[in-house]
């Protein structure tokens, strides 16, 4: 492993951290707008989810796809984060955007796409905000922990890791879901990490069991597309559970995040 | 998917089978002479290990490598078997060594470099033993399925996959496990699926969490390599625990069954 | 690399070996009957085509595609073999085939999925014909040389290798054609090293170009698949070339292997 | 192929276009200081070269690794420009870049890591400069094609593609080369392609062969990192070639190019 002063374990701090319970981040893809997006805060607040995602710049491989809401979805998150007392997570892509989007996030996101843009990192490094960084889709484990360390070298070291899946061969599901590398992580870095079975598969049906298979490698949570109707979803409908699909998996999540640590050395 | 007779799932057939217990394999990576194999076998006899696997033909990269002892091992596992009445899984690598490998395997692995070996497939395929047939490591799970379709069509469907990791661009583990098929493969297919986290990860602290991970997958069990002293193992010390690594591994996996069979779907 | 004693080049041996003329291996995916292959052979031989290939036991994914003509086969083999006076080139895939094979074979193929194959590799080590290795579909090129060694312990050092496109996440073009194998063998090894752009691109639109690319980058030729009807042919028709177009990539190739000789080192 | 409306070929437009020399785009990675750079301009100039690269602003896995000159390096290339009447080549990371780039650079490079960096290549779109984009490091064609795509529907379509290796399991090069690409990128588009063999093999020995390699697969040119003293470069030195080296392979590529002409279908 390449040297790296922030983000790896000084060598003997190795005794686990105390185990809280799980971070579930849970919510549509894109905020696409008001009402099917409160439908679904409510609905999770009501599962007693406290963390909400929610795309508003969306990066799309084709220009010609739903790119989010942008400026109007802002105002969206503004004004139901109120109302639900609720943390919020969206993704930024454009570093233009940090100031509006520091206002409502509560943790950024930085996609699996912009893993390795520097300038965006350095930016957010200089944020006082807990940030999500997505894997990138053919980060190595080693490149992805420089990409944190490029984070935390400015000033910032509240950084969760995102498995989200990594390109390979195999195409029956979208990407393959690397849990190898949680357990990597937990060994050897200070960093807390979660799974995104969602982008992770690509189907939804293979969510449930990939979420427990996550927490049993021992992860701290997980982060899960929800929609009221993912059939009619503007981005990712095919990877996103509805709600009766998603209660099952929280209960789940939240009584396997219990009974395996003990078990996780 | 393409069409497949034999192994995939008819339409109405969805009900979960109902879950005994895991089948869990556990052994050395090759037989490496009588002493240390008895050791072994009566140490993971004593845990409740029903299944012990042990390689006598060894495919290995290199011709200057150990390449399993052959005839002699054959002797090494009929006398262990019969003297500690256990059930023995091992590699056929050429298909003239089948009469001798069946007189002595309760299994008959076929191992990841021969998962396009049709063949030796259609030579297993006619043999009365339950066949563990190891995804290739750049095989699709259709490719997969595929294979296991060979062995069924000459009238046996007795197969168990064994999923073992797949090779992609990340080097920092010796294969990345793809745990994503272990749902495809339960939800498609009527065959059973274990996990082999030894090969899957090529490093042994991560096998207790991989372990797990497969188990909450929905795997119905594991292949993992036990050696008295990795470090001094002729073939994937790096990836074997010891004795005390795992008869924790065991504990964990055999409660995470019973725990987690409610929660799949 | 490895310490491979048979393929690898001594220290002082870089002088370039003379250059004669390419080796071109044309002709069908699979012998799909005797006048079909006999159409075809007439064509290749006018051409100047010295070396056909011609598959009678086929390796297919699904056991329920053409699996080759096989014991048929080798009759109309044998008989054109005779009429027209060329060379063979055709794959074996069951060790038990070998002598059959040996009997009309010049050239005998090994193919990509049995680039693991340890006991076929041992087998054909023993023949006294040149083996035509071809590069596993996620074979390292330590890793196949590594198979060359294989046999050429054996005591048969006739081994010309194939590359023909490995596996990546790219799924425009069948395979990855990897053209930086080519001066790599060339520089590190004493084997000869052909392409195959059929398989190596999946496209017959791709197949000059590539033809071209790889004898620029310094192979010793290539191997194309040519049927007189490609959109019926029983296997591989999409990567196959017609005459026509046959006869300007055979054309190219022999002028460019011609006119490249000096600018490789 | 997904519906692109400004890169992808219209019908009736395959008629090739009638070639030019070749776009041979050469220079250190980084500029590292004065005196380096003006050495190895006046080399290149002299053998023919009109565009120079290097780079300025470095995208580094590593944040303690060489970044860059940063602004010095912009005087740099002024003052060289000037001095030499040559055109530029040099990669923008960070959109708050682009006047300072715009300035001095006759083509920006987009570089692999911003191929999915959707506001930095909207921003080029908007530059009235030839954008060379290259492909990330595990972009699909169609993803790479869909960046292009974005840049376009910004108003600006003088776009070159620049083909830089894959990353695939295969670790002994440092990426794969995909010439299969090139021919794809000709035959579906309107775009240039020129490919470059230094990140795409890793190792300088390989360079010559896989220049004539890309030319031979119908590439408009290629971009080679070229160093005085590769051993001592600050960034990538065991992929530049040295100008004694460099010498031989312009030589080879723009002779290769002319013989080639004809055969390119
Ligand atoms: C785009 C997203 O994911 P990723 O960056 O992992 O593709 C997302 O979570 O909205
Ligand atoms: C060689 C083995 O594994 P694989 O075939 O998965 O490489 C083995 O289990 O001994
Ligand atoms: C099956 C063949 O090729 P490969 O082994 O490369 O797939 C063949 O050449 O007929
Ligand atoms: C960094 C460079 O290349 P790439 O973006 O292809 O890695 C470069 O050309 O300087
Ligand atoms: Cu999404
Ligand atoms: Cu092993
Ligand atoms: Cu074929
Ligand atoms: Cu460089």
């Amino acid at each position: 492993m390449v040297k790296l002063k922030k983000v790896l374990k000084k060598e003997n701090n190795n005794k686990a951290k105390e185990r809280e319970k799980p971070l579930i981040i849970a919510g549509p893809c894109s905020v696409e707008n008001y009402d099917i997006f409160e439908e679904t805060v409510a609905f999770l607040k009501e599962c007693g989810v406290e963390y909400i995602r929610g795309g508003i710049f969306k990066p799309r491989t084709s220009p010609y796809s739903f790119q989010g809401l942008r400026e109007e979805g802002i105002e969206i998150l503004k004004s139901i984060k109120i109302k639900y007392n609720i943390k919020i997570v969206s993704e930024l892509l454009d570093l233009r955007d940090i100031e509006s989007l520091i206002e409502i996030a509560d943790i950024i996101q930085i996609g699996s796409r912009n893993m390795y843009n520097y300038p965006l990192l350095k930016e957010v490094g200089k944020a006082g905000k807990t940030i999500l960084l997505k894997r990138g889709i053919s980060a190595t484990i080693e490149e992805w922990l420089s990409a944190a360390e490029y984070i935390a070298l400015e000033g910032n070291s509240n950084i969760i890791l995102c498995e989200r899946g990594i390109r390979t061969f195999e195409t029956y599901t979208r990407n393959t879901l690397d849990l190898n590398c949680v357990p990597v992580i937990k060994q050897k870095t200070n960093l807390k990490i979660i799974v995104d079975p969602s982008h992770g598969t690509g189907k939804r049906e293979l969510i449930n069991s990939m979420s427990l298979a996550a927490i049993a490698s021992g992860a701290d949570g997980i982060m899960v597309e929800v929609h009221p109707n993912p059939d009619k979803a503007l981005s990712d409908g095919e990877q996103s559970v509805n709600f009766e699909e998603f209660k099952s998996i929280y209960k789940n999540i939240v009584n396997l995040y219990n009974y395996i640590g003990g078990m996780i050395i």
